[in-house]
């Protein structure tokens, strides 16, 4: 439920307006350099403070309680520790009664029966992505050959980077929101990497992509547009003996397992559902659809801040499945 | 790895042209009526034979070897065969030393060492979902209130299912192939479903989906649309105390929890990669890039027969989330 | 619930009196040589015949269906099937409403709803532990450098393998039935194995071994008797740099790692329930107490059958301990 | 590894010196009235103090950061964190070149290539049973029904509780320690419980209590007793409607499935490794067996506070267990 992984296991805990959040992560391997200041770029990454993200401001600093020792891992769980500082709840008192459309407030409160805690989403909250940053961290480390680029390559609808701030400024002046298309690639990944049938590298990213909050689509190399494809344009002919090959329509994945070519993923982020502009829907106390005025300000655009979330996600399935494959290799039990 | 799911848990196993393939599926509740014939329907639906779909036989009759007694379910694992009848491998016998483009045989020869049966594919034959059906069958009777509609909606880029037949037999024609994309709609799902952090309903429907043969993406709700949308237009206001709600993009899961609406999943299907027109890709004998005509005939779009394997897939995600939520109910330890 | 491991996983399906019995073992590294007579060595010792056994004889003729391709594994999973040929059930009609003590009919009835397949105790029945030895050959062959010596230590309390014929032939004469104590020892364990916190070498061991029936004790190296110990004597030290110790009370684990010296477990395995002799128990269709006389004959001495099914248990631990521990050594990530 | 449970998950840790020590704990049901107090009882019953056990005084506070909002349990994780107060580290230097006789570390250095922190045994310490405490005392407000009764019935060897404390100081006197027999009963435990093949109670219950350091046995019922008995003896004729047995040598587990009887399970500790007299071991440094002096000052008899540490691991088990049994009970699915 709350944890992730067969080796390299990831287990997320708190909530929004908690008083702390954090990671435990186990099946590091030992011995490996690590600071809290390694963490700083990747947690950067995922700060606000662009135009069109929320102005909720946080230090993010990550405390590593467990789990290292004289500068290097040890093979314990690492756990990583983040306070939240801006805890103010008294906006959110009425999502219990009159949930917002689109957020988690109504199927948090129906699954929990009432007892979530719905300050700013509670458990459901992007900020939950913090710790997961940070667990990304730790596996890029270890995937150490492999090189990530992740932009944003879609911004409501906008293919055009040139535009992007404008689109979303549009937005922000009309009190909504836009969503975007955020694509990770990876070069270096290790072939081999995947174990079918139910554990192919695409089962175990997507899995981790849907958990990241606002994803609505993931699709691999040419995605759905493979599907509009004949098999003689969409097959990638294998042109040299490492596997290399002349197109890469199947983003580096071929059934399943890593081919030695560039992994490619697109994620569907959806526009942030809270907006400023008025919203009519259901008011569990008055047992009545009302106009609803979502308060504070947030994100315009959540996926300004989603790349490196994505990436993080991405390089958590590659490094448990690498370490899964260190054990499975052939001869490894001859 | 070969198994999947937490309390409704499936392993599968078997090659295209070993002796026996099945699956063996556990977590099923005691004293459900269940026999062989039920299973007719759903792999009937998977059997090749229309125009366009391989012309490989089987009889694909399942047997139930174990966990039903007297006609009912035991609460012990339920285990299905089904033998390989059509056997021949002398088709095959390049294929160690020829890979074929956007098969797997190069990505199996590689993780294990050359030792994979790489017959027809082997254990990564679509085969493999033969199994998977079966297992879609026994999940959809635990979901007894759920109601299935699963559909072809676009093949090789076309929307119109008036010309699906047209666009499979102009790519026959060719010796080529066709994607398609197959949509699957729930009615009746439960409201409730879905762990979050990491087990949300998405990642565990997606991770399902993407253990399927030439499956490239997946979008749940408006999925790739929404993030070209501003949250005014993607956002689903709640219209009753049900949680139906006016619109409904989030294809019936928010904050990875099913809403009481329903669910509606995309699934991107590559083109067969096996065509009859000379490709030219990599020989490993030769150690050179040459000629390769893929022998038999296979379906030239394999996504006329993926409807009742997407379904199985969503079905197993589904059954497993409900039988988790059983357990996690609020007050279940009070 | 019926599968095991972690990488090496083991998946066991069948009932006593079912057509078919038998385990899917995922996670068996591809390239290691196997047929089907490797497994008739192990599975002899576990077959009944001797003074003291069951007579009902089954010829126990291991079918490999699939994960094995021109003598070798392949990296898929590895099924082994075994029919029941002897499946006359008439002897067990009264154990729906007539349970027998210490057996699981009345459990399982409770459990399952009363759907269970109690004929010769269905899914609880000794007989599963063919498919686990079977899994526990495949497990050996992984753990080429281990050398497994097993072997019974008491019988009914007697602790002079002389006399082990004599007290089965005593209680076998009054009807009645004794129990045993099974010692596994192992040399050439590799150091290394087990991962704390919760999967140490004992836990995952012990974990394993109580999953067989009869089994009500297990102790690593002095066991109990180390609980009557000082420390000055418990302890022991280590005798060179290889990590050899000079006593072994340890049983070869400390810390819940394997650390190079002999693996020794004991594992107490009570009388078998079934006894010819007259007890009054519980019947629930008359709402009384009533004598039962079990029918049929059975194993006076199960432990004489139970040394194998020991072994392979604990071969089953280590082998996916192994295969953890290639993936997780220090350096693995860096 | 160091996370266990299939719904009621708990996650472990920390090191012995290190900042924080904690659990995270997932699958608590939502709307458990929970406060910090109520796991003040249950750690004092582990803490030092008494006689013969480690004058190490910590306050143990447990702070309880996620999972709870006004009083109650939210249905995501639960996480409890104590901080290290005691962090002298000087008394362990020697610990990585001259490794304490039947401590880990030695097995702790082999395994993380040295990396581990050694100061105090680290991830390996009798300290992470602080955390596990805490999640016991979670779990057996799960189980609100059931009534435990923990209690140390044999110390060195001596059965006798009013002798007890005798035995302990003649260990001290002699700077030596003892071992000792911790008994653990647990009345109004819901029958039903238990997953067989391979997660029957017994299987369960052992696999966590093994995780105890310096647990090295366990048995249910009569245990190594069985063995030595016959099936006249050892039976336990059923003598009501409701399941309850004359006798219980089974120890309220049968079939691996709880059968409404009293759980009984005993469990060996061994007797303190850290003794104060001299001891001959291999000093890796100087490549030789040399005296060792294990400086400070350590429990004569660990099993004096192991009790409520046994306890916490027989609740765990079973409220996990009794969480899967609510999602698999017969109908669930109908």
């Amino acid at each position: 439920m709350n944890s992730f992984g067969r080796i390299f296991r990831v287990s997320i805990f708190g909530e929004s307006h908690g008083e702390t959040i954090g990671a435990v992560i186990d099946g590091v391997p030992a011995g490996m350099a690590l600071c809290e200041e390694e963490f700083l770029a990747d947690l950067a990454r995922r700060k606000s403070g662009a135009r069109g993200t929320t102005p909720r401001r946080e230090s993010d600093s990550p405390q590593l309680v467990s789990g290292l020792f004289e500068g290097r891992t040890t093979g314990a769980p690492l756990t990583v520790l983040f306070r939240n500082e801006n805890r103010r709840s008294g906006d959110y008192a009425d999502l219990r009664i009159h949930p917002r459309p689109s957020h988690a407030d109504w199927t948090a409160a129906l699954k929990y029966g009432g007892f979530n805690d719905y300050r700013g989403g509670g458990h459901f909250s992007g900020r939950l992505t913090l710790p997961l940053t940070a667990a990304g961290t730790v596996a890029k480390k270890i995937l150490s050959g492999a090189e990530f680029r992740t932009s944003l390559v879609e911004v409501g609808g906008c293919c055009d980077p040139q535009r992007f701030a404008e689109t979303v400024e549009n937005a922000l002046r009309d009190g909504d929101s836009v969503g975007g298309v955020v694509e990770c690639r990876v070069r270096g990944v290790e072939p081999g990497l995947g174990e079918p049938f139910f554990d192919g590298a695409e089962s175990v990213l997507a899995h981790l992509l849907f958990s990241i909050p606002a994803v609505k689509g993931v699709e691999f190399g040419a995605g759905f547009a493979s599907a509009r494809m004949r098999g003689s344009q969409n097959n990638d002919p294998i042109a040299d003996r490492q596997g290399h090959t002349a197109t890469n329509h199947a983003g580096g994945i071929c059934g399943g397992i890593t081919n030695n070519n560039e992994l490619t993923v697109r994620v569907a982020v959806k526009p942030t559902p809270s907006i400023s502009c008025e919203q009519r829907t259901w008011h569990t106390g008055h047992q009545a659809v009302e106009p609803l005025i979502v308060k504070g300000r947030h994100d315009a655009c959540i996926a300004l801040r989603a790349g490196v979330v994505v990436e993080a996600a991405v390089a958590i399935g590659l490094a448990d499945l690498h370490l899964l494959r260190a054990s499975a290799a052939p001869g490894t039990g001859l």
